[in-house]
C-alpha cells in the first residue's frame, strides 16, 4: 500500500526521484502507521505548479478539521532565536507548526521596533492564510487556530528531553516554555498558558524536503538587515529595469508573481519579506510560496508604502490578480467584509480586530491607486513603460 | 593639593593602602582635574562604619543637585546581559550610573515572569533611595531622577566607539540605545528617546574598589536561580538555627543587618537580593550596602512574605530598626506620607503610583505584625527563641 500510495504521489507531483521518497518512507513506516486517505497526503497531492491546493479543494477543509481536532502523538521544539515554535506530529504523518499566542490582539508592534525584532503573531498567521486564499493566490499552507493544552496535550505525550528542557512552572503556576536556548535561555520570551491553555495557529508542513526540495531566494526587494544599510531598490528609482534584465526576472511569470507576493505583504503590513520558497521541480514557472506571514497585522494605522516597491517600480501586475482586487474592492465583496465571514470559520474568532480589517480596505484602495497611477487602462500582465 | 586630599582621604576613611590610591590619582590626574571640595569627594570621604552618610549630611543634597545637573563629559556602555546602564562621568571626577525609563509607572510586572528577568526600572532605583533614607538605615548611594538628551548629552560627548555601536534610530526616528552585546545583539530591549529625551535614573558611583575595596557576598537566604530548585531555606523553618552558628552570623550584628536588609526588600517588593556587598576595611561590623534596587516595585498588590524570611525565621530585629518603623506606622508619619513627600523632590515626579505607596503602608503592618508574633514584648536585639 505504502509503494503504491507512494507511485500515484510521485506520478501526480513529479517532484522527487523514487529512490529519496522510498528512503523518507520506509524510515517513518517503521514508526507510525498511516492510512493513504489522510488529509496531509491527499494536501500533498493537490500541489501543482500553480497553487498549493484547488479553488473547491475539500481536502483543506478536512485538513483544517483535522488540524483543529487531532490528537498530537510528539513535539519538537524548534529553534529559531527567541521565536516560539513547536512542531506538532498527529497520526497518519500529519504535521504542523504551532506558534502560540505572544500578543493581545488590541497590542501594536511599538513604534520604535524594528521589523525583524517584531514579535511573532499566531493570529497574523491564521489571518494571512485566510487573505491569501480569498486573493485566489493559494500560496499559503492552510493554517487554523487551536487552544492547545500544552500540558496533556503536548508535554506528556512526548519523551523528548529537548523539549521537556523548555518547559517550566511560572511563578504564577501557569506551564510555559521558551525557544530552543541558542545561547542563553530567556524567560522573559516564553509563552506561558492559564494554566495550561494557549492558544497557537497550526500551519500544516509542506511534504518533507527530501520527497519535495524547495529552494529559498533572497528577495530582489530585501531590506538591510541593520538599523542604518539603504539597498539599491530604495535609492534607485530605475531599480527594476536592471531586474527585468536579470535572470530568473527576465522572463515568463516571476516577477509578476514577485509582485503578487509585495501585494500581499503589503495588504498585511508585512515588512520581513527577505527570501521567497519555490519547489524546485516545478522549474522556472513555479509559484512562489508566502510562508511565515507572523509579522504581519502588527500596525493597522500604518501603510508601509514601501512594501509595494515591487508593483510601484516596475509597474506591472497580473491580469487575474487586478481582477481580483477590483473584486474585492466592490461594496458587495469588500475585502473587510469577506475576511471578516472568513475567518469567523476559526475557532480563536474574532482573529483580527475591526481597525485590521478596515485597514485592509483602505490599503486595497492604495494597491489600486498604484496600477492605476502607473498603468495604462488597457496595460496588463505586461510592462506598461 | 592631591596627595594632601589623599591624606586626609586615608586618614578618614581607613579603608585602602596608600599605594593603591596613589595609583589611582595618578592615573586619573592625568585625565581630568578635580576640586576637592566636590560632592563626590566630600559624599566618599563621609562614608562610615555605620553608614554611607550621615543623618543631615548637606553633602548629600549638594550630590543630588550635582548629578541633576552637572554636564557628563563622557558614557560607557556597561555590559549586563540585557539590561541597560550607562556610566556617566562629569567634571571633577564626578561618575553616576544611569539606568533608563524601561516601562511606564503604571506598568506591572506580569505575573509569569520570574524575578531574576523582570526589567529593571529607574523609578524603582530612585524610590528605594528614598525609603531606605527614610527608614534611617542610610546604606543606598544617592539616586536621583533626570531627564537626559541622550545625543547631545551623552553620544556626542563621547569618543567611545563601544557606546556609538549601540545606538541607533529607530523607525520612529528616535535616539536608541542597546545593552553591549554579549551573545547577539537585542534591539527589542533597546531603550529609546523621545525622540532624544529619555528619562532614568543616576546613582552616585561608590569609591572605586582599588580606593575601598568591597566584598560581594552570597546572602543565606539566596534564591533558587532556576525554575524549580528550593533553596534549603525555604523548605527547612530551623534554617536560621543554622546559620545563627556560622561566621559571620554567630557575632555582631551582620545578622541584623541581614533583617534589616530583607525588611527594605519586602517593602519595596524585591525577591532578587542575591547578594550583599560590604567595605572590607570596615570589617565584620561595617554596615551592609543596598546595592542595585531597580527590580523592587514591581507588583503593588502582592506581599512576598518570603522576602521576611530572615525576619521571621531567626525572630531578631535591631531596636533603631523597629522604633523606625513603629514610627512611620503612626498616623502622623506614616510611610506613604512621608514617601510621598520625599519623593517629591525628585524631578522626575511622580515616582510612585499611588498603589505602590499606600502598599508600603500595608507591607509596614505585615513587618510589625510578624515582630510582635514571635518577639515577646520586651525583647528587642536578641535572639527571641
Amino acid at each position: 500500500m505504502c509503494l503504491h500510495m507512494l507511485t500515484i504521489y510521485l506520478g501526480h507531483m513529479k517532484l522527487y526521484s523514487l529512490a529519496a521518497a522510498l528512503a523518507n518512507i520506509t524510515v517513518t513506516n517503521h514508526e507510525v502507521t498511516y492510512d493513504p486517505d489522510t488529509s496531509w497526503l491527499k494536501f500533498h497531492l493537490g500541489i501543482n505548479r500553480y497553487a498549493l491546493y484547488s479553488r473547491d479543494d475539500p481536502t483543506v477543509l478536512q485538513l483544517i478539521k483535522d488540524m483543529q481536532s487531532m490528537t498530537v502523538i510528539s513535539a519538537v521544539v524548534k529553534p529559531s532565536g527567541h521565536h516560539l515554535k513547536l512542531a506538532l506530529k498527529m497520526r497518519n504523518l500529519a504535521k504542523a507548526m504551532f506558534k502560540p499566542m505572544r500578543q493581545q490582539r488590541d497590542e501594536e508592534t511599538p513604534e520604535d521596533v524594528f521589523y525583524f525584532v517584531d514579535l511573532q503573531r499566531h493570529n497574523a498567521e491564521i489571518a494571512a492564510f485566510h487573505l491569501d486564499r480569498i486573493l485566489d493566490f493559494r500560496r499559503v499552507p492552510p493554517v487554523v487556530g487551536r487552544l492547545v493544552n500544552i500540558t496533556s496535550e503536548v508535554l506528556k505525550v512526548t519523551q523528548n528531553e529537548d523539549l521537556r528542557a523548555v518547559f517550566f512552572t511560572s511563578p504564577a503556576n501557569n506551564t510555559c516554555f521558551f525557544a530552543k536556548c541558542l545561547y542563553v535561555c530567556k524567560t522573559e520570551y516564553a509563552a506561558c498558558g492559564s494554566p495550561d491553555l494557549l492558544e497557537g495557529s497550526l500551519s500544516a508542513y509542506l511534504p518533507g524536503l527530501s520527497i519535495a526540495p524547495r529552494i529559498s531566494i533572497p528577495s530582489p526587494w530585501i531590506r538591510s538587515y541593520t538599523f542604518t544599510g539603504r539597498e539599491e531598490w530604495e535609492v534607485n528609482p530605475f531599480y527594476c529595469d536592471t531586474i527585468k534584465q536579470q535572470y530568473p526576472y527576465n522572463s515568463g511569470n516571476r516577477l509578476l508573481n514577485i509582485i503578487d507576493m509585495s501585494i500581499f505583504d503589503f495588504l498585511i503590513g508585512n515588512m520581513d519579506r527577505h527570501h521567497y520558497e519555490i519547489f524546485t521541480k516545478f522549474g522556472d514557472e513555479g509559484f512562489l510560496l508566502h510562508l511565515d506571514n507572523a509579522r504581519g497585522f502588527g500596525k493597522h494605522a500604518k501603510d508601509e508604502m514601501s512594501i509595494l516597491s515591487p508593483l510601484s517600480q516596475c509597474c506591472m501586475i497580473k491580469q487575474s490578480t487586478l481582477l481580483r482586487l477590483q473584486l474585492l474592492a466592490q461594496s458587495e465583496f469588500r475585502l473587510s467584509d469577506v475576511m471578516r465571514e472568513s475567518l469567523q470559520e476559526d475557532s480563536l474568532r474574532p482573529i483580527l480586530t475591526e481597525p485590521h480589517l478596515l485597514a485592509l480596505d483602505r490599503r486595497l484602495h492604495k494597491v489600486l491607486r498604484v496600477v492605476h497611477q502607473y498603468l495604462p487602462k488597457e496595460s496588463t500582465e505586461r510592462i506598461c513603460k
